[in-house]
């Protein structure tokens, strides 16, 4: 079994990591962790280099659990939404993990755009954590 | 453990009901399933049935799979939304599961107002499966 986890590496509790951990033990599931770019000419190489790195610290969380883990940097051009959906359909994942965290204006917490992709389009079940 | 499955009776794939088994065998865990109805002077008595139908069906499934399942049927006065989270709250789950199913009238798959409350809500993870 494989899960997904969509990984913004910024604003992201611990909660994500802990729930993909429960469901990896449980499940005997490997762990993909995904963080996707769009990427193209305005591409900031220090926002590659700390998604890079935010990846390297979520992999060490997995390894340190004994729980085997790949991570991927996606820059394909894609909305984030999309992408990860698409990955996980190409990867067979059986679950995608996400955080759904966006606040409005005025501090109401409202659905993400990726999240509302990823829900709605995703091709197995989807787990939300706030 | 304790996983609640929101439960409308009608146009729910057997899918809903398969990853609640999966996820009740892989943690332990006992089932609640759960149908919200606002109820008030309207309340058809026909609906009431019908839902009380569906629910007894809903446990004989996991009974016949070995997992422990309680049926409630809510008539609190509450949208579904809002009666699910709460009573996920009550009765200290640990993860819900709902359905994405909506349709917009030309045919787009859209969140329904029920599956976005419980999502941005819940005190607990949410599973949607399509």
């Amino acid at each position: 079994m494989k899960i997904l986890v969509g990984y913004k590496g910024v604003n992201v509790g611990k909660d994500l990591l802990e729930i993909a951990d429960f469901h990896a033990r449980a499940f005997g599931a490997e762990v993909l962790v995904v963080t996707s770019m769009k990427g193209g000419a305005n591409l900031d190489q220090s926002e590659v280099r700390t998604a890079e790195e935010n990846l390297k610290h979520t992999k060490k969380y997995f390894e340190d659990k004994k729980i085997s883990c790949e991570t991927h940097l996606l820059v394909r051009g894609m909305e984030a939404g999309e992408d990860i959906v698409n990955f996980a359909r190409e990867q067979g994942v059986d679950e995608i993990i996400i955080g759904v965290k966006s606040r409005s204006k005025v501090g109401k917490l409202i659905f993400g755009s990726i999240a509302q992709a990823v829900i709605l389009q995703a091709h197995c079940p989807v787990v939300t954590v706030k």
